[in-house]
């Protein structure tokens, strides 16, 4: 019996979520037999409780392989969390409405640990409801914090970034240091777990001996060991590398970066760690600092996307399609590491009760014991993750990257509010 | 005759500076009946003010070659600008005193403006006090502020940095506009002229349909205006990508930026007029915003660097040492485009007494009527700059830069106070 599929972009987006959607329908696209149409939504899960669904049939084969090597949402992503099933069955049920009304039998939903949620609840009412929907949670997240997978799509190609950057950086600062510049503040993402600063911790290694001080999030701030870190740096080095993640905080926990604004989730709104720190620096010691801030670019740099990671994100697509049609359902495939030198993994699978709603933190001896570092164990874990490249193609200079032609799907049911 | 040559880099470093040394150096290498030893400077200028000599020749061909993929300066900078030879003629001797003691006959200065007019003032200099010099000056900066050259080798790289840059983060924005970000705010390099901000205009182009808002130092900040421009792409796109330049400023000349703090030249330290531009429009229309601020990181991002930048880097070396051989003096090699379509440039060279103090600034024309973007004949002249890609060569998953042994020549003068 053939069914159509949906799927569905979820939250922040990364430089490889297209390499999952990529996976999703061209991997759907070879059973044609038992996957009609796959449907995507427009602007994420808003897209299926309007009704505002895309027709990805409408698109050649060579722009569906394009995603490949686009970065960010090609079909737009959204943040909004379903509420409770308790405080909001309204929007579940008109999820399955619109899966009915469209016959889609397929739930890819390709997210962090929100959509896990949602996924996962989608697949339980739905079989109360009678309209049975096998729910596919696709793993994505640049802030790594999904659990029972080794890693997430998304996180290898931002650490690669972060790493390649604070490097490229350092070498420019030493260069400086003599009479200018002696410190570079590159602030990162990350708000609750240090894993993509600890990839700034990449930068220096056997033969590139870079004094990188890391402040994370996991780790209360100390301005007093932190100055001294930074001054013994520099009088060993002439400079000094800072990477803050934009969750660092002092003691109370207030953030070194807060901004005061909030997003649609009450979260903080952060940005602006980087000269929080420089400028502290200067004023108690007088260096000259030069400070960056990456925000949307190192999630966005599909210029320079691990290959690892793109391999890995298209994986998960295609295992999500293959489980489904394999009479999976609840689920989530996931990465499992068999060894890390050298570096196997393969395709696992994790229940969605076990994945919803938990948190995946940073080890607490992937830090080193003084806290500005990153341990063996951690750059262990890391240096898989970040190998190989994978170059989009370029026109005149520029990656050529796809933009979709996003055909909608007519509508069949009344208006939803939101 | 064989004489020693004296390299030195200055200013703010560039990802293909070192590519220039390496022209350079090879060229000399090949030339061993005429220039005996390459020495750098350590610290740029002040190395050969204080004979702190460095001598390439310990350095192996292959680490010479690995020069041409390693971003920042491998004998590092300085900012350090001699005074006019009638308040210090002190240095300008001292560095003539430092030639004649270690034989040197060749002087390449690979800078800017500030640089070229050191060069010619040594020049004239040398001949006067009867130990003649050839004074070459390897053109250098990512400010492309140089006259006469067509362009200036680091900018291609960083103005390729910033159009992928825009790119990407924009493609991010617009897959968040629906319910979260709208707004995207990158601030880059360019104090005084726009050619860097203009490069964030490339980010859109027939096949990419863009709203980028680009924030000129060449034009005063009218916020109403600006604010009306950014209204209208959200309306009309959901999202807009801003491009303001570190220099951008209000009608008074205050630094959108402006932070108080100022370098060794007295030019303020700017800094900070992304979040100030973000805060402005959130301030002014609500809407969501994220910002960032690519500091070092676009001017080291060798990773991505022009390979048009890179060639033309290596042979403004290369063609200086020619030059020298040729018996040239006090001149520097320049860039001469003669082909647009297709791109086809050769080198000429410019006499120093015409470069040395003379800025260029962007072209009135090169910036649409309205003020926000990039006339037709700007990215013209802009897209053959960042043709090509010039990957470095990869170990595990991260760049393969080279740090030299930078060994000391023995030093045979007395010491010298700066």
């Amino acid at each position: 019996m053939t069914k159509n599929a949906f799927y569905a972009q979820s939250g922040g987006v990364t430089a490889v979520i297209n390499a999952s959607a990529c996976g999703v329908i061209e991997t759907a696209r070879r059973h044609l037999d038992k996957i009609g149409k796959v449907y995507a939504g427009r602007n994420g899960i808003i897209g299926a409780l309007t009704e505002d669904l895309i027709d990805t049939s409408q698109e050649s084969p060579e722009a569906i392989a394009a995603l490949r090597y686009t970065p960010s949402g090609a079909f737009g992503s959204c943040r909004f969390k379903l509420k409770s099933l308790e405080d909001n069955r309204r929007e579940y049920e008109r999820l399955i409405e619109v899966f009915k009304a469209h016959d889609i039998g397929y739930f890819f939903y390709n997210g962090g640990g929100d959509s896990a949620d949602t996924c996962y609840k989608v697949s339980q009412l739905s079989e109360t409801m009678g309209y049975p929907v096998q729910a596919i949670h696709v793993p994505k997240t640049v802030d790594n914090d999904l659990p029972i997978t080794d890693n997430c799509p998304g996180f290898g190609s931002v650490a690669k970034y972060i790493a390649i950057s604070t490097r490229e950086a350092s070498y420019d600062v030493r260069s400086m240091a003599k009479t200018s510049t002696k410190i570079f503040v590159i602030e990162v993402m990350g708000r609750h777990a240090g894993w993509i600063a600890a990839a700034g911790g990449l930068a220096a290694d056997a033969q590139n001996d870079i004094p990188v001080v890391i402040l994370f999030p996991e780790i209360e701030f100390d301005q007093d060991r932190f100055m001294a870190r930074v001054k013994a740096n520099v009088e060993k080095y002439d400079y000094c590398s800072v990477v803050v993640s934009e969750g660092a905080h002092w003691p109370d926990g207030k953030f070194l970066a807060e901004q005061g604004t909030r997003d649609a989730f009450g979260h903080a709104q952060l940005g602006g760690a980087a000269p929080v720190v420089a400028n502290m620096i200067k004023d108690a010691l007088g260096y000259k600092f030069h400070w960056a801030v990456a925000d949307y670019m190192q999630r966005a740099a599909r210029h320079i996307a691990s290959k690892t990671d793109v391999d890995q994100a298209y994986a998960m697509g295609k295992a999500g399609v293959e489980m489904a049609l394999a009479g999976e359902n609840s689920i989530m495939p996931a990465i499992i590491r068999t060894s890390n030198s050298p570096y196997a993994w393969e395709v696992g699978k994790a229940p969605l009760s076990e994945v919803a709603n938990v948190e995946k933190m940073m080890p607490a001896e992937y830090i080193s014991e003084d806290g500005f570092g990153i341990s063996d164990a951690c750059r262990e874990y890391l240096v898989p993750l970040i190998q190989g490249e994978d170059y989009p193609p370029y026109e005149n200079g520029m990656p050529k990257y796809v933009t979709l032609k996003n055909a909608p799907v007519a509508r069949k049911l009344a208006d939803f509010k939101l």
